[in-house]
């Protein structure tokens, strides 16, 4: 597979491909043209067929792509094969539907710890695990060699609480609270902006209804 | 202000300007470079005039732009000043999430209803909003002029609801579901896509860790 720099609106298109995937696998399919991909996913047949070039391509002219092969391929480009072990630091309701929320397992993360600064939230379980002091994060993080942790907490706790974090030696940050995080390069941070979904929402609207 | 066809790309910057432009508001900046928006967005400079001029572009060169009258323009823009009355269908702990979220009447959405098929769930208080049973969703959606619905149910119900939500009227359907729905184009649909943002994270994670 040639490795090259890969534009982040492609790599964005990508969990939609492997999305549609599984369920075609579920359906036991086992061929897809681009322009059946085009139709389940809304982007053009032309544009599928480009993205998927840009790992080398795995479709056929006359025959398009092998459902199970590209799925595993993308999956491996997404990096679905690895495991890791992953927190959610804040355990407010936010905090419970993430630790409920069955796509985890699937996308390779492995929820390992739960913490929350309250104390009477800590020591409850969710969802199986039970809630640990924030105080020992970098305990914690060590130990059991988590990789990623998913913020939940408060907007004005989530700068504080991310700088804990790169000190504490996590690796990536999943974003859910609306705070814009300043962590440094080492960091990799996903922000999931419900705020500006919300925004963007409300722009359709005002453009639909006006 | 002039009215043409603004790329979703551009859409999707919007509202980081306008949080930015808050932010710079609350702390009495009366006054931005795009340079000084670039370093606070992360956006280039050209990028973001560029962005601006779409809309008829509010800068001066020399000068900068006008926090208060940026920001205002962008949340007419945004159709931030108008007030959508939303109802929140699934009552789990996605839904109590985002009862709670404090982002909502920012962006003027107004919870006025909480819906679940769940009898153990219908009759509590969440956020002060006694949750109604979905059986009622018709009749609500037009006695409270609801135009919103958030969509917290699970994947596997998640397409029947949508469909539940159109025959009743609804105008806009927020997902927060992992399931792409299928809806006709008289609905709006805005995606959140929790799976694809953990899938965005893995790829990052495997570019950089490997």
């Amino acid at each position: 597979m040639q490795k090259k720099k890969i534009s982040i609106t492609v790599i964005r298109r990508l969990p939609k491909y492997y999305r549609k995937l599984e369920d075609l696998e579920r359906i036991k399919i086992s061929r897809v043209s681009s322009q059946e991909l085009s139709d389940l996913t809304g982007f053009t047949a032309s544009q599928i067929r480009q993205d998927l070039n840009n790992f080398g391509g795995f479709g056929l002219q006359g025959y398009g792509y092998n459902v199970k092969e590209l799925k595993s391929n993308l999956g491996e480009i997404l990096g679905l094969n690895s495991v890791h072990n992953t927190c959610i630091v804040g355990a407010g309701n936010l905090g419970s539907a993430i630790a409920n929320f069955k796509g985890f397992e699937d996308a390779g993360f492995k929820i390992v710890a739960i913490l929350d600064s309250d104390k009477d939230i800590i020591g409850k379980k969710i969802s199986g695990i039970k809630v640990e002091s924030s105080d020992n994060m970098e305990k914690l993080i060590k130990d059991k060699d988590i990789e990623i942790a998913v913020l939940t907490v408060s907007k004005k706790n989530a700068q504080d609480v991310a700088e804990e974090l790169e000190e504490a030696g996590i690796k990536s940050i999943w974003n859910l609270t609306t705070a814009d995080l300043d962590v440094s390069e080492n960091v990799i941070v996903e922000d999931v902006s419900l705020k500006d979904s919300l925004f963007t929402l409300s722009y359709f609207m005002r453009e639909k209804h006006n």
